[in-house]
């Protein structure tokens, strides 16, 4: 078995959607039976992703979550905790943790306060990091997305980090919404040295993405859509039927384009309540809101129309 | 002595600059020096403020240096500590801590990850964060600073949080560097209820907002250049000598329009390991970058020219 930083993570994975109780606590227990759920159907775990509300989580609770799961008995080589935050003594001692418990990658933000940093100063975020982490096992995911952060991960500040920590630099999540931008990511850097997974931000690409190279997808709407985009994946990655692909590329995109067009945190919590028949799965922290009854009904009418059911959860 | 919400602060602060040592770690010697300097120079201190690269120390770093300050016999109440953080139960424990020691204030940026939040939704953030602060004596003053933040701020916004929680809703830092939104803050608010005080983020401005109503100024040059924006605010607020204002004010303004043109916090650093001969004064926490030797020699030749001169420190 390779050393950890040397796997490349593939595969569907969801952005965990963090459930909250009225007072706007954590409510852990659901959220270690949502992380089961969504393990059950095939997903990998991205927790503490932009759909997690992961700005809203202290550095505590997402500590205690990621205890709580490995507690549970989550395999943590599903996990891809994000780990991205503005100060490098927090992302360190979020990566450190995430290390000690077994995670095969985190997902790392650049620093999103100041605007317009320079390559240099990029560079020197990631590198710290890197180094005051000072663990071989580290595979660092990059994680690419400019419409929330405000700061892009370009393809010279990733060349020059693979040249720098070629087995650290593991991958990228391209949450640019721009097929472009997420080709030449594929293009220009899959194949690179040990491999370097590329994972766009919407199952909507992924009869594109997947022959070209990219690992999988770190979608939010695998947090209600699992299993059919697993099973997508699944025939994309065996070369499979071209008309079954097709079919299930359909699929998917209409589930996503449902909630494409709405707020989609609290689209999914409201979906999640419904199906699960656990209001407290609405909420949200601020500055988020939860969906009001006509939002909710309107969207579970579209979701009707299109014959979609969320899968049920064991018991 | 009314209860401390009901305290207005005014005067000039100092977004006071946060010194480390070689490994990036705090320099929390040079930080209470640098502070007790400001204060003996008639600066209040709103430490971890954006030029203090908040973002970039953690949660803890804040607490330990504020004890730190407190330890050392800095006044806690010439103290206004930045406690936004996006995650509210950190920003409830800032806050919480603020109180504890004595700050009179806090200053609470936006939540800042998620873009374009609805009024409602900020507002539930700061109310949120009042109720579980649940402290009579809190006085909290609202951060607005779009270009770094991307959240506004807006007149609605604290129109609605004044009726709601008018005692503890107690001013603005406009870092906006709009003069039409100052004014419009100082004319709207500044005499509301208990006062609201509404402090520009340039000394720049300080012949115009202090007749107005202002209560003084949060800027970053106050770092290097306290004693004369102290003497300019001192001369207003007294409605001193009409030519002596004039020349003060062309005096700061002379000063503050060298740093206005470079990246402020690196080139004030540069100028404080200069005048202090301390070369870790140099160091920023990336993303920033420090001045580099060249830049230094330009800065020092423009402000020697002007004849500025960092006032010394006491033994």
């Amino acid at each position: 078995m390779p050393a950890s930083n040397l796997i490349r993570l593939r595969g569907p994975y969801a952005p965990v959607l963090t459930p909250f109780k009225a007072d706007l606590c954590i409510d852990t227990g659901r959220f270690v039976e949502h992380c089961r759920w969504l393990e059950s159907q095939g997903m990998g775990l991205a927790i503490f992703g932009t759909n997690s509300e992961a700005a809203s989580v202290s550095l505590d609770e997402r500590i205690e979550l990621t205890e709580a799961l490995v507690a549970a008995g989550v395999d943590p080589m599903k996990l891809m905790p994000g780990a991205g935050l503005c100060a490098i003594p927090e992302a360190v001692r979020l990566t450190r943790h995430a290390l000690s418990i077994g995670a095969p990658g985190v997902l790392v933000l650049p620093p999103y306060y100041f605007k317009t940093p320079s390559e240099d100063g990029l560079f020197a975020y990631y590198s710290e990091l890197v180094e005051q982490v000072g663990d071989a096992r580290l595979a660092l995911y990059l994680y690419h997305f400019p419409q929330m952060s405000q700061v892009p991960i370009t393809v010279a500040l990733i060349e020059r980090l693979l040249k720098r920590y070629p087995d650290t630099i593991a991958g990228l999540k391209d949450s640019s919404g721009d097929w472009d931008n997420t080709r030449t990511m594929i293009e220009r850097f899959a194949s690179h040295g040990q491999g370097f997974s590329v994972f766009p931000s919407s199952e909507s690409t992924m009869t594109r993405a997947i022959p070209l190279g990219a690992a999988g997808c770190i979608s939010a709407t695998n947090n209600v859509n699992p299993a059919r985009v697993r099973a997508l994946f699944d025939l994309l990655d065996a070369k499979g039927d071209a008309s079954e692909i097709e079919s299930l590329q359909r699929d998917v995109d209409a589930v996503r384009s449902i909630f494409q067009r709405l707020p989609m945190i609290a689209a999914m919590k409201s979906t999640l309540a419904r199906a699960r028949d656990a209001r407290g799965w609405n909420i949200v922290r601020p500055p988020l809101q939860s969906f009001d009854e006509s939002a909710a009904r309107d969207l579970d009418a579209q979701l009707a129309r299109i014959g979609f059911e969320l899968a049920p959860q064991q018991a």
